[in-house]
Order: structure tokens, then sequence, then C-alpha cells
């Protein structure tokens, strides 16, 4: 039987990438350029010998005719197999850096790994979204061009809009709480939110993706912060079992320890937290906040404890959170707030969100917040709103840290930075 | 049995809403504004009577305790029984315009109606994705603020970026495009798109949510343009079998015929289309642009005759179409592109890409586009690409169209247009 294959010619093979990639001993058709599609004829055989670095590595494709259908350039900006080499290989005769496979993106995207990264992610978006819809939670769209700044106005980008201005959400919540005050009872969006922050960091993006939700509760915050835990556990659950494949081969290049997790998962009050930062010897304040370092290392600390990457910290100091942040009922310096770690890096911030237009007014003059300028925000809760929380999640952050990479420039296609707005 | 149950205290029953509406009768609860939200215990009965507006209206609660949990202000800006009256009430006493449902939006989005569009909505989302994911695409993430503007150059958002500029993507065409290049065979990706048109129209926002997806395919486009009709036919019976409530609540205040299909979908040649309106006593040359009154017309010519709302005009003129569509293998003045229609108007308009970068910068010249400003473009398909077609689809018009509703803003829960940024 003919077989035909359309695919890329080169000399390694494919994983879990859909276009297959196809390996010629033949001398005539050393003259197509590495990297060109191409169509192929041919008869799958039994291969008399195994096939060393090919899956499968049992047949081969007896070929008749070739035709070349996009040629590349005979000289490629980087190579492949120079793109795939593990990071801890020291025999590595030449390695591929970050700015050039993201200058050629679309070369780079095409080695075992990218092609693995970017399914798993796909697969955090769905899991969170199946979850949520399961649960009663309704996708709503939430715009991104707002006309002032959310959040009291720094670190947002400014936008010609006509003859004035508007400026990029750096967060959904304002709607997310609008349709919460609107009885939508749960939802959740996923999109682009920005941040103008000149922070050149291995975990910040001037856009990131978010997977942000908000839940009307009955009694108590916590009602959401299990229902939060419970679907991020589903989720890894979910990526362990359907992307075992691309777990692996992600680690071949990216060496990590596998991601660990309990059930139900580990919640530690806050001050717990600081109390074990003390017994290892970090001088820290009841209520101080935690530094980035502080932060990594109490992750080690509840690694070794409790055998867990992941984990909530819960009743934040109220003076460290947003002015929105309910104050806890009984502990005035505490408040109604949790933040989510995995391997120590914070991925998701939330909060029980004041509902009383009287005391987020109160609130957001002890912060120093000018009223005026939140004043559609304010004026969300005067016509009755159930009690809420809910919190924001950036997906590049759930991949890397899920996968134990060391940057963020490894889970977003097209990453953006302050020094970066290509390709 | 004492029954607990947190709701809005109101006089009219609840639809698809999370949120129960609670009706009393009681004295003293009417001192309680009206929108507020309270916690009731009591004692579910058998109603001696059926309750005429109620539902269920056979059971009533008989009230033990009432707590207020978030007052409403005494005076709302509009009256729920006002904004839920239909259209075509002749009787009705008042409306309530769209600016001020839209300038008081949580209020707004109560009414049984609202309610059953966004869940709607949402389901639209779902099954363009669910079925995506289970034809083989991946979920990919393009980023909004881009260094050049994409298609030319008119109607794109400048954005300060730090100490430069950005823009803010028309569509995430260029990105999708990289992704096939990069051997990720099928993409879709869901998010907002920008386009600063001055259009002030019933069916134009500034910033809409698109559904895109792009497939590289094996002998001919119409394997792709099959695919995303096959796709809307899923998605058209899934709205139909599990938002079957919710579109009739919708049609008891905007009358609408019921959507029309047909399995498998009608495609016409763009050619057939203009004989048809010729028929009809338009006057049109071969290659003419349609007009919206045009493509409307031709809508209702369309019905007459096959019974459809829904169908596809496939190889439109070269000329009319953008200088990246594959010109026709055989007849020079058409093209291998494709616009889908729901009731007459457009909702998505595709093609097959030119992939060869030679014929690329050819077409852009023949349309006056300047290669310098397109260069990241063309070289993404300098390094191998199969050939390709896909499209963009709008997400409020399809939920718009479907429905039959007059306004796109009934469909955006936030909408942006050149005069409302708010809130």
């Amino acid at each position: 039987m003919i077989l035909r294959l359309l695919g890329r010619f080169y000399n390694h093979p494919s994983h879990s990438c859909s276009v297959p990639r196809l390996f010629f001993l033949l001398h005539y058709v050393h003259s197509i350029s590495k990297e060109s599609i191409i169509d192929v004829y041919g008869c799958v055989t039994k291969s008399p010998v195994l096939i060393e670095g090919c899956n499968p590595d049992t047949v081969e494709l007896h070929c008749e005719r070739v035709y070349v259908v996009s040629a590349a350039l005979p000289t490629l900006p980087l190579q492949i197999e120079d793109a795939m080499r593990p990071e801890d290989d020291e025999t590595a005769l030449s390695r591929v850096n970050q700015d050039t496979r993201l200058d050629h993106r679309c070369i780079d995207l095409r080695t075992p790994v990218n092609q693995a990264i970017y399914r798993l992610e796909a697969g955090v978006v769905r899991f969170f979204m199946d979850y949520l819809t399961k649960a009663g939670f309704v996708n709503i769209q939430t715009p991104k061009m707002i006309s002032a700044a959310s959040e009291g106005g720094a670190n947002v980008f400014k936008v010609s809009y006509f003859s004035g201005s508007a400026y990029l959400a750096q967060s959904p919540q304002l709607y997310k709480q609008m349709a919460i005050a609107a009885d939508f009872g749960r939802v959740f969006t996923v999109g682009a939110v920005f941040r103008a922050e000149d922070s050149n960091t291995h975990r910040h993006l001037t856009e990131f993706v978010g997977l942000d939700l908000e839940m009307a509760f009955k009694n108590h915050y916590h009602e959401v912060v299990d229902l939060i835990a419970d679907m991020f556990v589903n989720m890894f659950k979910g990526l362990q079992r359907e992307f075992a494949a691309e777990i692996e081969t992600i680690g071949k290049q990216y060496k990590a320890e596998p991601f660990k997790f309990l059930e139900p998962t580990l919640r530690l009050e806050y001050r717990e937290g600081i109390q074990m930062l003390r017994e290892a010897g970090w001088e820290l304040g009841d209520y101080d906040d935690l530094s980035t370092p502080a932060e990594k290392f109490l992750g080690r600390l509840i690694k070794q404890k409790y055998d867990t990457d992941f984990y909530i910290l819960d009743k934040f100091p109220l003076d460290i959170r947003a002015f929105y942040t309910m104050p806890h009922p009984h502990e005035e310096r505490y408040s109604n707030s949790y933040d989510f770690f995995m391997r120590g890096e914070e991925i998701m911030s939330g909060a029980q969100r004041i509902h009383n237009p009287t005391l987020l007014i109160e609130r957001a003059k002890h912060h120093g917040v000018e009223i005026d300028k939140i004043k559609a925000y304010i004026d969300a809760f005067r016509y009755g709103c159930p009690p809420h929380a809910g919190g924001g999640i950036g997906l590049e952050r759930v991949a890397m840290l899920f996968l134990g990479l060391d940057n963020i420039r490894k889970t977003s296609m097209f990453p953006r930075d302050p020094k970066r707005l290509t390709p």
C-alpha cells in the first residue's frame, strides 16, 4: 500500500508534534534544505534493524516520490538539535540562548519540549474551565480597555482612545465583582492582564494570561478557598494523567523534581508560616510582608515537613493587603485573605472582598486611596451584593512551576517584558 | 424542617439566576429596600393557592427569621420590572433605554433575560473550545500588545510602552500562523481583539472577543471550511439542546424567529450569491464587494430558497480580500477565501493564507502594502510552512445573531465603543 505523508524534512524524531518529522538516508533528497515541508509517497515496511532515536523504531518508509511543498532557506538562524539539548549537558557543543530562541520563535517552537509545554499549558486552561463550569460557574468576558486605572493608578499602560485616553486593565476584578453583584453567583474569566512594571525577573511579564474566578458564598470564605484548592488538585491530577508523555519529554531537557501535592491541600495560617521561618533563623515581625526569598525558603521548609509543593497561606495581616480586603471578624490585624503557592512561589492571590460600601470607603481612606477615583467600584455595592471571595491565577506561572522550569519565558509562547515586544 | 435561603429581596421570580429572588407579603419586611440581599430561615409548605408568576408556584416559605446581609439604597436607578418588559409591549408604562442599562449594568444584568444571554454566550465559547480540542486543536495564547500594526496600520490603538510605543492587536492572525509554521498543526485562541474604528453601528465594538482558529491541511482548503461548518452545527445543536430554557426566556422579551441551519451547511460560491442578487434586481458586477444591505438582502433570499439562517459564501473575488489571501489556482480573479453568515450578517471571515514568501511579497506589493512593515510576517514562512487556512469569529455577533437580537451591546457584558469606556 502506498502511504502518503506530509511532514517536515529533518533528522530528529517528533514527539507530540502534529507534523511528522521525516528522516531520509537517500542521497538525492539531501539537496532539500532542512525544515522544508515535503510530501512523500511510499510503502511502510518492517525495518531489518531497530532505528535508534526514532519513534516508531521498527518500521521505515520506502520512498517512491518526494515533493517539496514549502522550502526552507538553506541556512537556519538556529539548529533544532542545539535548541533541544538538555540544559545540564556539559558536553554540548552549542546551545541556543533565550533571545535567539524568542527572535526565531517559529523555529524554536518546533522542539519536542516546546511542543509539549504548550500542549500541557492548554491543558491547564481546559482543566480550570471544565472544573468551574461543572461547579456552576459562568464564563464571562471582561473588557481590557478601561476608563480609569483600577487599582490606584500606578503601573498601568495608557492607550490613546479616539480623542481621549484609556488604560489597560491590570485585573478583571471589578468586572468579576460586578457580575457577582449582578446575581451570577459564580463566575470565571480567562484573558490578558497587563502590568506596566519595569521588572526584568524570571517570573514577571508585562502581559500574561489571567485565570480569574469569583464566587458568592453562604457562611465562610473558606467555602471558596476549599473549592479553589480542589480545582487545583483536579488540575494537577489531570495533567499528570493526560500529559504524562509531555512531562517526560520536558523532563529530559529541563530536569525537575516531580510536582507533589496533598489531598486535601495543606492550608497554613500566615502566622504559622512566620513561626516556621523564625524557627529557621529568620527575623520577622508578626505582621511583616514576606520577601520573595523568604517565600521561597518557606516553600523549602514546607516541602521538608509536609512533602508538598502546593499549599495555601491563609489569614494574611490586614495592613499588607489591598484596601478592598475583608478584615478578619475577630482579630483586627488579620484579614480574610490567602495566597496559593507552588514550589515556594505565589501563583494566586485572593481574598474575601468587602461588599459593604461604607466599610469599603473607610478602608480605602485608611490606605490613602482617593475615593473619587474608585467611585464606580464602590457604587457597584450600593444595590445589594452577596458576600463573595475570589482570586486571580497566572497561567504561565502555574505551567512554569508545575514543570519546575526556571523562567516564565519558557511558558509564554510570545512573551512580553519591558525589553521585548516581538515577535 | 427549617430551611435557610440567601437571596435577593424583590417581587419577581428568578429564572436561571444563581441567587434566588424572594417574595414576601408580610408587612414588616416591607421596610427592607428592594434588591437587598437577605438571609431567611423558614419552613417550606404547600401553598393553598397557585402563586402566579412564581416558579415553583405551589410552595411557599413560612418565614421565621429574616436578616439583611447587604442593604440596597432605597432608590434604584432603574427598576428591574421596567428593564424586563418585552420590547414590543405597547402598553408598557416605562422602559429602560440602553445607556441607562449600561450605566447601571450590575442592576440591569439581574434581569432574567440578561442572566440567560450571558449563560448562553458562555456556552458558545465552550462548544467552540470543546469541539476543536476533540479535533486535535491546541489552545494557544497570543499577545495583545504588539510592536507594529499587523494589518497595514490603520484603525489600531496606540499604547505607551515604557519609553516607546506599542499597538493593540487587531487580530491574532500572525501568531496563529506562526504556530502553524511551528508544527502545532491545528490551533485556536480565544481573546480580546481591538479595532480603533469610529463606527457607531448596531454591530461594531472597539473591543470584542475573537474565537480564532487556524489549521494545516493536506489537499484542499475545503477540509478547513468543512471542519468549521461542522463545528458551528455542533455548537447550534448544543445551544438548542442545553440552553432551551434560556432561549425561551430571551424570546419572551426579545421576539425572534428560531435560528435555522442545514446539515451539511449550505455552501454557495460568491458568484452564485451575485447571481441571486441580480435576479432580484440588484445591479452588481462579477467582482464587486457586497455592501451590508446587499449581504442582508442575500440572507433573506437564501432563507426563502433554502430555509437556512446559516451559510457560507466561498471563492471571493481576489481583489476584495486581504493581500495574504491565496489566489484560486485556476481562476485568477478569484481566491481561496470564504465568509460565514448568520441571518445575513457576516460572523466569520477566513481564507487559505499564502505560505510562500515570494508570492506573499508579490501580493503585498500589488495591494500597496509596504514590505518592510510586514517583514516579521513574511519571515515566518521562510523556514517551511504547511498549507493552511483559518478564520476569526466574533463571539458577540454569534450570540446576537443566534438569538436574533438587534444590537451587539445586548451580548457584550461591558461593551466598548467610540463613546463608551465605562463601566
